[in-house]
């Protein structure tokens, strides 16, 4: 279902450049901070790629699994549920019911709703203010923006020149998040989080044998060092062979899929050559090797930019080197941080900021304009949704100590409190605050553990809200929860102190 | 096993009267940060209500109950829990795991390896500085304090003056949370925390006919409105009765159990009369009527205060009225706020300040001095575990109103939400902010929703660092968490002021 869009407008205030999540947001807040019209441009399903490819589905997928892993450990249910594998059929229905079984129907009427154009296409710029957009049937349509456009075009998975890996149509992203059926054998070629949580569901729904191959030596490398280890010791206890430090040198499928569809088998068994020579056989072979942003096809020289790339934005998300106050760039594309809700931040505030300039600067009415908003950039949050779940925000020891911060560090184990110890039996995690000596302040935390996705809000509130330390001790987590790993971080934190200053 | 304590010994720097959670606490931070000795003294479990009959045993019997919940409405595991009700042999022992069959072994162990002595018996002030214990075998010794002393005798559970009530041995907290057997029909008296606690886990367990009667019209009463509809409802869904606006005029049983052990049977069935003439029939009673503070008994009139009643203590937690420097409360004694962790937090402020005077003022070396700690003891955090969970902190919209702070709120819906519509089906919940519109900070948050019990703790930091609501929206909540529902409090309280300013 298409909008009710004029064919013949060529004019809108904002033309937002891929109508993803963010995009979305951007137009939105265009809209209602300064009553700008917005169109988007999209050439697939307006929501993108969170929505229907990667986190919804893919949290869609790991949800049951973590449920059925706490239930197994955890008297009173675990004779219930039984050794019974996961139902995998209803998983992977409500998978499909999550992702709106690839419908965007309901994305398109809140955008309608919202007052916010929808122009179905693929667009590329050709010029100041404008876009060039290929419609399905292949006809050419160039609008203009008054006041700005807004590139939301996302990334895509990378698949690496590894001799046959592109020609055996390896599943990536996209397939894995949406499988229909479950591979026997599976290799997983990547370390971080896209592999480390593919590698979780695919393990809960019944893949036999599981070997994730990993160039480096760790598992989210990019996490402090604990997360990774927890997260493998895991995996392998759900049965995953993990070849970590090894790489895949070469691969062949006899057998290619004539017509390789999303998430069903691509072909016949494929053998990898690790770099130690080994070989390993494999119905499926899951890509998870990074991303590339999607800036080398949407006519970036057209308005003096090198072709392909992430675009450099400032803090209101305006792209670097463009006169005159009208390109930004939010979302994956900018690089600034590859996820969704990042993304939307900066859709925020370029919504607001070009509502601003578009009254002459006056203030927008919202909150970006109210504080730098450096901090809030910085006080980065992630959440990788394996078992245990990785939360963490701003940067691990090493990448503060790389940037010159003069800190101290503190860990606990999760698993030695109360509140994780009711949670379930053989409970496992660890945390970690990372403390800027010169202010007493965060500058990075990270959580590992079942369950703690939304304690980590806790440390992205203290960060941006420059808590200090000798502040935090006074907030009173309650008791029995696993919020009180706070109280022991801070109480081992302040011992430290204290045995210190006594050397 | 008893600590191996000199009999002869009469004097410590701190006693500690009543070894609970919080006792513990205060003696170890007397030690930690000054080198006090401590005895505590306990005629019960050392460790406290909290420990075996309060907070752990309920969650332990709450948990499998609320896992289950979540299993029955997550297709992938739904059909795999079955119709089959609860194991609830298998909750009962892990029950009993959890208070560690009620033996405190290990928390005497604990307090031994950390230097602090154990006194068995039952104390009482005699005047400045002392306590005569009543030991086991009925023995007196006293003994004397140095520097402090710090009661922490806890509450008990309040049985009212209605006729026939006490006659039939009714259920307090400590039956419910150690009951042995299932009573078939169950009449729940009470509307508060414990009240609809125990109705979700008695349900939970398979109680046939449970009938929970309240005097007021809501149930949580000192929550925001919408929690205590909302466990209401989901009482009722699990098949609970609600009698609301009714209270109990009489009790008759006519078989009364000899020996009234806890948790078990204490009698035959008893019938209720309400305030409307009606009549009800049941196995067993729970009265949730409130809690007592049990300083009737430990000798307050021997140091010049009234006998009874709540301590009233000041910010340093010292008992105003008694000159000196030298009489602490802390815990439900003292009234403040009768929860676990903030007990434990009053009790670490005691032994840093006992510590700090100990030292002739000196730096106590912690963080209790380092801030006011008034904004700590306003920032009450306070989970309760019934389905949906409801966390809070601070002042209801009414209490801050009834404080005289001109405050402004907002509400969403907690089901709206990309990261509670994967948790399971079927979700409800709601949360709410109240801000001080002087300061632009928290003075008050309440969550409700499966789920929301760590999602607390970003309010608390918020309260307690005094961030501004300007600040919090830079705080951004991971996609796709149910800790997004910052994103949409602080969105629709912006709308709110922008439709109210245009006004």
């Amino acid at each position: 279902m298409a909008a009710a869009v004029d064919p013949e407008r060529s004019e809108w205030d904002v033309i937002v450049l891929g109508g993803a999540a963010a995009g979305e947001n951007a137009a939105q807040y265009a809209a209602q901070f300064s009553g700008l019209e917005s169109v988007l441009v999209e050439a697939e399903l307006v929501g993108g790629e969170c929505s229907y490819w990667a986190c919804m589905p893919s949290k869609g997928l790991l949800r049951p699994v973590e449920v059925l892993n706490t239930a197994r450990h955890l008297p009173g249910v675990t004779s219930l549920v039984g050794e019974n594998g996961i139902d995998v059929d209803a998983v992977l229905d409500r998978r499909d019911a999550i992702v709106n079984n690839l419908s965007d129907d309901s994305q398109v009427r809140w955008a309608v709703d919202t007052g916010i154009d929808v122009v179905r296409g693929y667009g590329r710029l050709t010029g100041e203010r404008t876009v060039a957009v290929t419609k399905p049937d292949g006809s050419l349509r160039t609008i203009t923006a008054r006041h700005a456009v807004v590139v939301d075009t996302g990334s895509r998975a990378s698949v690496p020149d590894i001799p046959g890996l592109r020609a055996a149509r390896p599943w990536i992203s996209r397939d894995v998040t949406h499988l229909r059926e479950i591979p026997r054998r599976v290799a997983v070629l990547g370390g971080g989080v896209v592999a480390c949580e593919a590698a979780t569901w695919l393990c809960g729904l019944g893949v036999e044998e599981l070997t994730l191959v990993h160039r480096g030596s760790a598992l989210l490398a990019k996490q402090e060092p604990f997360a990774g280890e927890l997260v493998a010791a895991e995996l392998e206890k759900s049965g995953a062979n993990l070849l970590l430090g090894r790489s895949v040198t070469a691969v062949r499928r006899d057998e290619v899929a004539a017509e390789a569809g999303v998430g069903i088998a691509h072909g016949g068994p494929a053998t990898l050559t690790l770099d130690d020579g080994s070989e390993l056989t494999v119905d499926e072979i899951v890509v998870a090797l990074g991303r590339v942003p999607a800036s080398d096809d949407i006519g970036l020289p057209s308005v003096g930019l090198p072709n392909g790339g992430y675009l450099d934005v400032d803090d209101q998300q305006q792209v670097k080197g463009v006169p005159g106050q009208w390109l930004y760039a939010i979302g994956d594309v900018c690089g600034r941080a590859l996820l969704t809700h990042m993304g939307k931040y900066q859709a925020r505030i370029a919504g607001e900021v070009i509502a601003s300039r578009a009254n002459g600067g006056g203030a927008p009415g919202g909150f970006a304009a109210e504080l730098s908003t450096a901090q809030g950039h910085r006080a980065v949050p992630q959440v990788t949704f394996t078992d245990p779940e990785v939360a963490s925000v701003g940067l691990t020891e090493q990448a503060a100590r790389e940037a010159g911060i003069d800190v101290e560090t503190v860990e606990y184990d999760m698993a030695a409190l109360a509140g994780t110890y009711l949670l379930r039996e053989e409970y496992t995690g660890r945390a970690k605050l990372v403390v800027d000596r010169a202010t007493d302040t965060l500058v990075g935390a990270t959580f590992a553990g079942s369950g703690v996705a939304d304690l980590l809000h806790s440390a992205t509130v203290a960060m941006v809200g420059r808590v200090p330390v000798s502040a935090l001790w006074h907030a009173v987590p309650s008791y029995p929860t696993p919020s009180e790993i706070w109280l022991r971080l801070l109480e081992t934190l302040n011992r430290n102190r204290r045995l210190g200053s006594d050397a």
